[in-house]
């Protein structure tokens, strides 16, 4: 089964495309968790317990869990047997080095830790991507327009073939795409440039971050970004969803906001292929 | 003390501008520890303590030690206590994300794993390099041009302006550089770019990674990659001192060669400075 037909069967099987950022960051967690010895894990966890109905991937974050030396990687490879089996695993990492290097990145990610997928950078080239894509099964999503303001300073220089460095490197990633595994992040703060994307590959899976906390609409997310059947996308929301409550009710919280962007999402899904 | 200042003092102390790339490979250690349950610490410590007195840096290359997991990451936090303290300790980690995680990164790196400096990828832009360049004592190494045969794909794609895409990414980091602790990656395996580079940055700090094993000329690298002093440069060298000898002398063996390398450099810089 290649990374495609696995995640258009998860998709279909939850009927979602809502991706569940995992940033925990312990100023934001409530005050019972924050000195937790082990709450990364602990507030990780309960998230995932009470979002997994209404999720169709988790993307753990990996700063956030490297922020606390051994101890967070230690809960990153402890919560890998949290994630629900009908649910996409995403490393969120964005690594990517020499091929010799990338290769033990792709080992540490994809086979040791046994995530699905995992962001990748493409500033190196070709070398620095293969060592991701060289089992169908396992995918990544290389950084094409990110969400963030610095997308603007490098990812939108204009190349002497008139177009921006963002659209070669989409066209490079599709000629790279030879298993049908090579997907994209595209960030939701710029629309217009998803469109964009979405009409140079209409068919690859996009990753998409910038909705909520950084400011991207939802509904532009949703019409811009999926493929013509209002699928290949996966919505990500890391904050609203985390911080919904700084309470102790925080897994509810993030359980009924999960339940409300999983609607919202199916909404404007409806909309795009109806109407 | 700035990046830059502690730099050119441990460079003039030590006398030398090599740096020694920790890629500790399971596969390449001698038979004896190979399946030692701490192998990533033992090798690297032994190699350390062998080329400590002739290193004027030692770069970790997070792929490796990510690769066995949070034993590699507790390795490398144990590791970071056997560094001399009269050498820089480069965190080759080759990291970037949207502000709010390259924070993160930050800390993880540059303040609970304490290291002097870390790699950096410039794809995602300023907010995504700023939090590495927020302590003028900690410096950043953006990736400029790679030593890797995809350094090719877009790094040099020509832009709208005349320039390659690596020269337009070091005119912004040269910009970025408030602090006195910016530095660049420039790559041995292409001595025209890294001339082409220096002109443009005559005083930056250059990481140059790519002889040896990867085919890059030693001599090309101190004459075009030093400054006008044949200083503001360390040259690293990873598999052609880690695997010298696979036998139980690795570590004797890597000694010398860091000794045999140091004076290579050393005679080159001569010849640069005196005619």
């Amino acid at each position: 089964m290649t990374f495609y037909e696995k995640l258009d069967a998860t998709l279909a099987r939850k009927n979602s495309l809502l991706c569940i950022g995992l940033d925990p960051d312990p100023e934001r967690f409530p005050s019972s968790l924050k000195h937790d010895s082990d709450r990364l894990f602990r507030f990780c966890s309960e998230i995932i317990a009470a979002t997994a109905p209404f999720a169709a991937a988790f993307k753990l974050n990996f700063a956030f869990f490297e922020a606390e030396g051994s101890a967070g990687w230690s809960a990153l490879e402890r919560l890998m047997a949290r994630l629900p089996g009908d649910t996409l695993s995403l490393a969120d990492a964005k690594r990517a080095d020499i091929g010799n290097s990338s290769r033990m990145y792709a080992r540490a990610i994809l086979h040791r830790l046994n995530f699905d997928a995992v962001t990748v950078n493409p500033y190196l080239g070709y070398d620095s991507v293969e060592p991701f894509l060289a089992e169908p099964e396992k995918g990544a999503f290389i950084l094409g327009v990110t969400s963030n303001p610095g997308a603007r300073d490098f990812q939108d220089a204009e190349l002497a073939t008139s177009q921006p460095l963002y659209e070669y490197v989409i066209r490079r990633a599709a000629e790279w795409n030879t298993r049908e595994n090579c997907s994209l992040v595209v960030g939701a703060t710029h629309p217009e440039q998803m469109q964009r994307v979405r009409r140079i590959v209409p068919d690859m899976p996009f990753l998409i971050p910038g909705i909520g906390a950084q400011g991207g609409s939802l509904a532009d997310a949703v019409i811009c970004g999926t493929d013509a059947q209002a699928g290949r996308a996966l919505i990500n929301s890391s904050r609203s969803i985390l911080y919904k409550s700084s309470s102790n009710d925080f897994a509810e919280a993030a359980g009924q906001e999960a339940q409300t962007l999983c609607q919202q999402i199916n909404h404007f899904r409806n909309q795009k292929t109806v109407g």
